[in-house]
């Protein structure tokens, strides 16, 4: 198709995949706390929010939410009764995702961490 | 800490990364055709939507969006100028990534495609 450019491949970001073990778990059920960490994480990248959404499961429960960049998105997953929380970071442009990692490593206190980095845009 | 329980390591679910390259521009500029398409993966793979949240970035511009799941999330972010867009799928219990890759597929016909899988939760 004449609209499509099978050739131009780029590197459009960095897509970091955190996974927090042994945190307390004061720091997995409040969903404020974590969207203002989050945000101060973003912030902190130099990246820009657009919009900011969390879920609650419920009191003691887990916390789902993402806050959705004009550099791609941050999303976090809580399992309070497991001390764990999924993290993922992508951003493109300048954005820090290290900065960012270091505000959530802050909060969260992890015991383990386990990450992943994967560009993505690459040619397959 | 005492409410920490650092052994306690599992499977949560699987973390799925896209990249689709050398889609026709036109699937990747529509927020309304996205969300629907997204939406309609989600419902394939047994997901339930909690909410959905999708950005324009302007006429012929690109699309950021996601929806966030009882069973994790789903992102997607369009680059038109580059006929690429990056995908992310986390899902956990029982719902099936492969299901929602297949309408994924289906609606964006991408020429060439790059797919990681990372487990979340695994001991680090």
């Amino acid at each position: 198709m004449s609209n499509r450019s099978p050739n131009m491949h780029h590197v459009i970001g960095q897509h970091l995949l955190a996974d927090f073990h042994s945190c307390s778990q004061s720091t997995l059920i409040n969903p404020i706390d974590i969207e203002t960490t989050l945000k101060k994480a973003a912030q902190s990248a130099g990246a820009t929010v657009i919009s900011s959404y969390f879920h609650h499961f419920g009191e003691q429960l887990g916390v789902t939410g993402v806050l959705l960049l004009k550099e791609s998105h941050m999303s976090i997953h809580t399992w309070p009764e497991l001390n764990y929380c999924a993290i993922d970071i992508f951003m493109c442009g300048t954005a820090q995702i290290d900065a960012a990692l270091t505000i959530l490593n802050h909060y969260f206190q992890p015991e383990e961490t386990s990450i992943h980095t994967i560009p993505r845009g690459l040619t397959p």
